[in-house]
């Protein structure tokens, strides 16, 4: 029966780590098109474009479900979006798993597999798919809330095709030490000024001002400038220490421009010289 | 009849691609006096300073206009002064359209004029003129205020005589990519956020916070740092979180600023080191 | 008589051009004293210090004195305060007009110190001088509070002594062009924001978004990310339009920092480069 | 006897300034591992890790008890982490006495450990002590806030660990003169924007613009763009000067982050070209 050959030879195919095959096999043409490493042209591959824009409008449906007076309207609209588009990004993560083993990391039919699934973007695909799972659990409010928030995280899921944000991101890593010195000098004008606060205007506004961590929101608010007005000094004290604290803001803003703007003005003056060394 | 020759002749020289004529016809003269492209001096020609004037002062009186005290006390005058203005576009916007065919890009009687009415400055002079037709539709409140919307786009028209304005925004243009990621950044830190605060805070102020476009009009107020203060979380999470975004906010302001300075510097530096090769 | 002889000779020095007397007449020295321009020492000579710390003091004591608690307080306190400065100033206006014909500039007795006393410097001089006239024009309430205001204008006249605010002044300059045009993107940002929330929000709260000029003070509050919350737009339009204005005004923000700190940085480049070409 | 021999010499030797003793004398072992002068080693010893690490922790406490909720629910808790806390910087302040002879700079048994004593480390190692001694005064409010506040500022006792936190402060040391510069501007700015509000809003607010003082609680607010929303113009006149206000604070936060971009970009460069030398 050749038939059964081939079909038995092609579960094995599927389930070994026959990774030296035919290089047109079907789990490597899968692989190439949804595997940003496999991928040998620049930009996305049409199966990653479609699954971006899967990603957002899954994200944007999310976030309208959330107003009621949209989801009274449209109901089981909502709940067949869901199925929708829960059902691609199922079907999506089997092929990612099923197809893993191309990667030369991993590199074994089943622990390749294990060790792909326990990887950081395949654990964030996972984490897309869940919420169907934790509709079964029943209609706690608060729960409700987290399933849609887990369905907003689908969005961090761009990370994975988005090479250019890495990039922005070694910029501000160039400068960690310096942006993480200007945060600690943050937290030390957090703590002075909540204090200085507590000490002078606590006894006159004890809901607010009573405690130190009661005094750290209006002093996160001043700090960085929002300034909502819900909490805000009266006595004189208070005031002139409250003033310090907000030109301080400024400083707290000032810091980490400066020290971004130069790191900028330096990953580019050394793109530009490695271009020059290359001509 | 030489007489009606020669006015014939002019006719068909106006209507036709006669473009090889005299170079001090009257058309080329015009054109040379109101075309920036045409115009071999630095600045602007005379009439363009009078048309720069002229949508100047015929935006501040739409925008004055719409205060009822002052429209109240000199409605004849208002209308006069619209009169006024439309006639000086209509005539100005006659002029450029029997022009334009001086411009080598629309070589043409009929095409090129044609081609250059659909142009986009051509377009966003047709709308400067077009308000005053609009007052015929009838005296609905909605359309009058959008009449003067459309009065004040005039002032987009200030954007075809400035240079400087352009290179501006090539400065901007140069760091697009960078820009547009920061913008990416700052759209993920909104729905994140909005999330995060429908989450916490949803519960117990369900107005403001109970679905995340809600929350996203929280998210912004908080993450430009503008903070008006009708809106903000009272609960020990929301504020927690809250916080978290104030100081996100800094980076938002903070990137996009080190973005620009480095922007600025690089085209400052180009520019010098063109004027070093040039000496 | 040889004392009257003597005094007759002083008097017509004084009034005199006789500037190339003994080069260390009296006038000449206290020239030296009280200029800027003939101190050949760094810093400040010992008579403008003083000044300097008489101009602060005086400006304090004219803020303390709006404060209708301690004016109650201590009346003569003040009045006496004000005579024992505005003394001094007299004293000092009257050495400086004196003495100005030892500038080469006002180099003529008569002319040389008209031409002295309608110059800059001079003028603010007079200024602080003039609130004590002002006194006898009678009680009225707003004349006294601007003669207050003259009061504090005296600390314009610490500008004479600081050329090192003349050099971040020269560094601003030296900007002024893209500084400029950030400002003309701000007015256009303005107004087209001010006309779109007059527009959507000016139906529903026609206090403060009932017209351009109206919904402009919105705005201003908006772009510069002050946001005190007395107006903020309630509908959903306005609402957007409103994001799209906090967002634009972190542009804002951010445009003027990118011009400063690449001119801040250009002018420490040239600095040093004029100092390595000096070694 | 010789064991007493040997503990009087023991004794002889810690109160004795015997340095040229033995190199692993136990003082000189201790003060190897609490000084960072004496640590041959990157980063910081064990123990002063720990020090760190209960610096921290009795901040956090003392931050904790301030808020009445918890200090009710734990106030047995509270006293006995105290105390803990306190004896272990008691030992550690008797310590850096004891050991401080080691240092050259203090290189006298007597004189040496008063004059570390003075020092200025000392004086905020010790004033980290004193709360426990105020305590005895008396359940007087003022003084127990102070008192906490007194165990805040335990944490700038970081700062002696922190070098990097002391090269941030050079960058900034680098461009002081700018600084004061920019800080001068902002006071005169705040001047004249409080004045011209008190001329203007006075008499229509007088509680909140009454006086200078009162309006610069206003100037402060706006020109460091928090915009709490308590205190804001109604007037024309005044609004307009506030918009000006408004956006000269732009300018305010521009001015010290262009400085402070500069500043960093310049001490990278600087350290690069260093490296560049070395190599």
């Amino acid at each position: 029966l050749p038939a059964a050959d081939a079909f038995r030879h092609r579960c094995r195919h599927w389930v070994t780590d026959d990774v030296t095959g035919h290089q047109d096999s079907l789990r490597r043409r899968v692989w190439i098109q949804i595997s940003p490493l496999g991928w040998p042209h620049d930009g996305l591959s049409w199966p990653n474009r479609i699954i971006v824009v899967m990603i957002i409008a899954a994200s944007v449906t999310a976030i309208g479900e959330t107003e009621p007076t949209i989801r009274a309207a449209a109901r089981p609209l909502f709940f067949g979006l869901e199925v929708f588009f829960v059902s691609i990004f199922v079907v999506e993560y089997l092929a990612r798993v099923w197809t893993s083993i191309e990667d030369p990391r991993f590199h074994h039919a089943v622990w390749g597999r294990l060790r792909y699934m326990v990887s950081f973007w395949a654990l964030v695909d996972l984490v897309a798919i869940l919420p169907v799972l934790l509709t079964l659990v029943g209609p706690d409010v608060f729960l409700i809330r987290l399933l849609r928030l887990l369905r907003i995280l689908r969005l961090a899921r761009l990370g994975r095709f988005s090479t250019a944000l890495q990039n922005l991101g070694e910029a501000v890593a160039l400068r960690r030490f310096e942006l993480a010195m200007s945060a600690g000098v943050a937290v030390l004008l957090l703590v002075f000024s909540s204090t200085l606060l507590y000490l002078f205007e606590g006894p006159e506004q004890p809901d607010t001002f009573g405690s130190i961590p009661r005094a750290a929101w209006w002093s996160v608010v001043t700090l960085t400038t929002v300034g909502y007005g819900d909490v805000y000094p009266v006595t004189t004290m208070g005031r002139l220490f409250a003033a310090v604290t907000a030109v301080a803001g400024i400083g707290l803003i000032a810091m980490p421009t400066g020290i971004l703007a130069s790191a900028f003005s330096d990953v580019l003056q050394r793109r530009r010289r490695l271009e020059g060394d290359a001509e």
